[in-house]
């Protein structure tokens, strides 16, 4: 399988993303095989600086960078060479199987809603996050920051895409599906949660997935209650960035134990959007290498696990 | 002055609440007097045992408890005797000065609505909790968790909140006062802070407050952007107990730093019932003596700082 990479992603580009995918060539797959989208010399330059063949990948030159400051959705209908641009039009086209960036989110959004597209029945696609638990699991967060106001329905939906991802890519079996809430009580909550806790009780009454009720974000790490948390972007995007905060803080105080180090950006494969017809992942803006391996393997774990015939199939019935 | 200590108050009363009387003893102003409410030979028996004598204390004999599990608005028409109650009753007679709790969280929000009652011009009175920064100052957070469905009228009001606590009770000069969002720009975030995000500022341009703009959760304990940061009581109940949750963990790893010693409920001086015409302080249900001591002494700094009159003022300005 082909696991396209923009090049031109992220606050260290083209060095970090380049030398991240020369990090991730020993553990991929032998039939899979790493494209770059950007500018060609300066991906050679750095290939070249790191002693590094350039036959151990597929390079399309696409010269033109979407950066972070362009409007998504001007920039992507005007910088038609742009590593992102390009990146979409051959995941869409099924010339790669899955495209990872940490370029900008706006245009990568453009890109998975307007060229790879949501999957039929799907409200709204999402974005979501793995992160590891204390107790060696990895809890899967969604959404976490594109959809701001969501309408219950969209939350009931999360359950079913968060469900799908965990059991098809983290092979986690009938993984427990919470609403994150401000207490276990079914009663407890905001208007949107309240209806949204009725609307995902009976998907679960109705085997769509396993809902075991509503997670209180003390306990979104512990792992004991939950394996996917269901939250709107406004909320699961705060919860992210107090994560990441703290961490920041600890991490200066030389205080990271392993925990810690598990929610650590640099650490995680990036996030994915769900629920479109193709397999897209987003990295953070200041990916270091590790991170941009991470994200390879994570989007070729996505693609190996058919993920989005499994989501496309779950929307259908 | 007089501050009223609910006896009954918490998982561990009366012990930990009396225990945690004594220890405030030696803190506080010559001119205050703590004043205990619950069944009085409970009372001193705990006395007794920790070999205090009972004359450094007035107690209000109030036999009856509202417990965790009652209903809060039922329990406070039917438990006339109970601490809470009485302890209210006192409150609005004049004959306290401030009233704090570590029991019933609804019941002491009954009481506070309908028997102090909120400031003429507050539409929503709030719970904040002032919070250790890692640069040794405080920030003061609210609401968390008593209005989950916030208009932005009532978010543009907790500014003035906010602002009068940080400043009369933590003495904070113009303490810098921000909305807790998803990104910096004033363009970010759902309907809800859009809207906040203008009322907040032509509120800062009146001079209300010094308004800084928005404020994402990553910098909350930075001490670098705000003194203050408003949000709805839903997400604000979430952060709070997202820190509550990673300090568990951190402290089971036996990795917790002085910072996030300061994120220890344990330390906490108890939460604040502000917008109403008293002082009013709802410790953790978990409260230890050296929380219940906390809270005690918050509740001391908050009468003599005179919030309530600082506050009704700039209500009828």
């Amino acid at each position: 399988m082909r696991i396209g990479i923009d090049a031109f992603g992220g606050d260290n580009a083209p060095e970090a993303v380049v030398k991240g995918a020369i990090l991730a060539l020993e553990s991929l797959d032998a039939g899979s095989r790493i494209v770059l989208f950007g500018d060609r010399d300066s991906i050679l330059e750095v290939l070249e600086r790191e002693g590094c063949s350039a036959e151990l990948f597929d390079i399309v030159h696409a010269p033109e960078c979407i950066a972070m400051g362009d409007h998504p959705m001007e920039s992507f209908r005007t910088k038609r060479n742009s590593s992102i641009v390009v990146g979409f039009n051959h995941l869409a086209a099924g010339q790669i199987d899955g495209f990872a960036s940490a370029g900008s989110t706006g245009a990568l959004m453009v890109g998975s809603m307007m060229v790879v597209k949501p999957l039929a029945g799907v409200l709204r696609p999402t974005i979501a996050i793995a992160i590891p638990t204390v107790t060696g699991g990895m809890v899967t967060i969604l959404d976490i920051g594109i959809n701001v106001d969501c309408r219950p329905e969209v939350l009931e939906q999360y359950g079913t895409i968060g469900s799908v991802y965990a059991s098809q890519v983290l092979g986690q079996q009938s993984p427990r599906v919470a609403l994150l809430n401000i207490g276990e009580e079914r009663s407890k909550g905001n208007a949107q949660a309240k209806v949204a806790y009725e609307l995902m009780e009976a998907a679960g009454k109705q085997g769509r997935y396993n809902f075991v009720g509503n997670i209180e974000s003390s306990h979104i790490f512990t792992g004991e209650v939950a394996d996917v948390v269901v939250c709107d972007g406004f909320v699961g995007n705060m919860v992210l960035k107090l994560v990441e905060g703290l961490f920041a803080i600890t991490a200066s105080q030389g205080a990271v134990t392993p925990f810690w180090q598990g929610l650590n950006y640099e650490q995680a494969g990036g996030t994915m959007v769900l629920g479109i017809g193709g397999v897209v992942t987003v990295g953070h803006g200041k990916s270091t290498p590790e991170a941009i391996k991470n994200m390879i393997l994570s989007t070729e774990r996505s693609v190996k696990s058919n993920l989005v015939d499994s989501l496309r199939e779950e929307f259908l019935a």
